[in-house]
């Protein structure tokens, strides 16, 4: 049995994409039980149209919710121990829950997890790791926007915590890990990532293949299986990722439709045209997951429909089950037992 | 007259593309004069082959070409005065020439250029402009890698030298200017960025218009005219893009191919996707400009064909035609005579 509790106030559109993202999970993962926090007299007339997703949950009233436009202190002022998205954060704390899921504000949600789990140990600053799809399969880009700026340190921590993920959720021995980079040479670059690179050289990591500095255009090729990126720049390629397939859907929309010739094929096509809009729906790879952390946080699209919430909840439950937590404290454990001094075995 | 000096050496295919490729620039602009730089007995029998090119040409030996792998200090080292791309940089210096082009590696290129044209006055440090396709047309993004990190002030440069660009590109008299940004709110994203802000903020700037932060999706859209970002980040976003571009069009070359119904489609909505390529076209948008030095130096993709390198040559021939280096100088002054303190009026 796996827990999951869900902020089902977060989000643009609230309550009812929350639980009817979770009732679609639980046909996937029938194991599944719910913690639901939110206004309960909102929660309960849509839960009934979900008789199976009833049966599994537990509604807990909670009367603040945090809004989407709230900055993170002013959501942590007003919502600590109150609102439903820290409560469902607590109960991962309190172990009632294995996972929290929130379609709430990325800055708010990420500020109440490190304030309610706190960091792990040996981690300075969490990160959220993405999941992209890419022409090999889909591989884990982090930071995608926890961390502005992160030193040499914490973008090795990044690749540590990246590789126990993709062993988590694509069940690989061995995950290559890429740093992005503005070329491929070792001389190039800003001095964290170039430091960042003599360190994963240098360990001797078991779980781990140090693939050396990637390019942006190496996303979509999905060279590595884990692209290690300081938060800032991650956020900014995501987003350029996500305009430039919304541009392309458009253009392709715009030349289908000018001459009857072309419908007629977009007729024709029409089964190849839904297979690429499947590889392409945002939906299917939501959930952005907060790493570093003592408890498992997803983060959903805000703007998603159940068939994304879902997506994210099936995340959770892969993280779960899959034991990412004890995964990445091995790779940490193992790593700082074998290169004592934070620098490498080299400045020991 | 407008005089363009070409380092046809440079790029991964050499001579023959740099010169098929000035020969399609003078068909659309036959007021070209060339200086082409390069190995002489390589030269002479291609242009052979273009009598009208021939005519406008003059050849000008030199025995240095620098590779594409070569480390900028390197390049510096063994082709200052010697090699083809220092002495089409430098015959702009001496203004024998106009602007020059060059399809050599980037590094090399932004070192020599700055070492033989230097900086302008005002200016700290060069970036290197794109003009980035987008639902809306075209925009100019920079700095796409020629200066890694930017401080405040130097974003602020980037801004009034892209603004500037614009002006000369597009013809539009008060281009819109936005700063890349983790979020749009003012409160969020890095200091240097927030700073530059607030200084463009309070500028008073008549031919540039601050519409403030803008994040990674809006470079599709073209929200603004001009995108405003430190290099590596740049860098990053715009490999970014055409990664996905690519990884995009292969979904769709395979959904098309899979079955005898898409490919029939295929055949009737031929005319469609040359259409869509036609917009995907990264040769139509090459030329990468470089800022802020005392003279106009557009680099060429290394990859391209004749088309693409012809199109480098358009950019040059507008940046020179519409008074690109007098619009910057323009733009400069002006701001720093109404804006006496660097740190903004408030400052002063």
């Amino acid at each position: 049995m796996i827990k999951i509790s869900i902020d089902v106030m977060g989000g643009d559109v609230g309550a009812e994409v929350a639980i009817a993202g979770a009732a679609k999970a639980l046909t996937r993962h029938p194991d599944i039980t719910y913690l639901l926090y939110g206004h309960e007299q909102e929660i309960v007339p849509i839960l009934a149209r979900f008789p199976k997703l009833a049966a599994r949950a537990e509604v807990f009233d909670c009367e603040v919710a945090v809004g989407m436009d709230e900055k993170p202190s002013q959501a942590l002022r007003r919502g600590r121990n109150v609102s439903s998205m820290w409560r469902a954060i607590e109960a991962v704390r309190e172990k009632q829950s294995d996972a929290a899921v929130s379609a709430g504000n990325t800055g708010a949600l990420m500020a109440m997890a490190v304030f309610c789990l706190k960091t792990m140990p040996a981690i300075d600053r969490p990160a959220i790791a993405g999941i992209w799809p890419t022409t090999n399969g889909e591989s884990i880009v982090l930071d995608i926007g926890a961390t502005i700026g992160a030193d040499a340190k914490q973008l090795l921590d990044f690749a540590l915590m990246g590789g126990a993920m993709a062993r988590a959720l694509f069940e690989i021995k061995r995950p290559t890990v890429g740093l992005l980079n503005v070329g491929v040479e070792e001389v190039k670059g800003v001095e964290q990532v170039k430091e960042a690179g003599k360190l994963l050289r240098e360990a001797d990591i078991d779980n781990l293949e140090y693939a050396g500095f990637v390019e942006g255009d190496d996303l979509g090729k999905g060279t590595v299986d884990v692209f290690v990126v300081e938060g800032f720049t991650g956020n900014i390629a995501l987003k350029t990722a996500e305009g430039t397939a919304r541009q392309i859907a458009e253009y392709l929309r715009s030349a289908m439709g000018r001459t009857w010739m072309s419908r007629i094929g977009y007729l024709f096509a029409r089964g190849a045209f839904r297979m690429l809009r499947d590889k392409l729906d945002p939906r299917k790879v939501n959930g952005g997951v907060f790493l570093g952390l003592n408890g498992i946080v997803i983060k959903s699209h805000g703007g998603t429909d159940a068939e994304g919430y879902a997506a994210a909840i099936d995340v959770a439950y892969d993280m779960v089950h899959n034991g990412l937590q004890a995964k990445i404290q091995h790779d940490l454990t193992e790593y700082h037992a074998r290169n004592e001094s934070p620098m490498g075995p080299e400045a020991a």
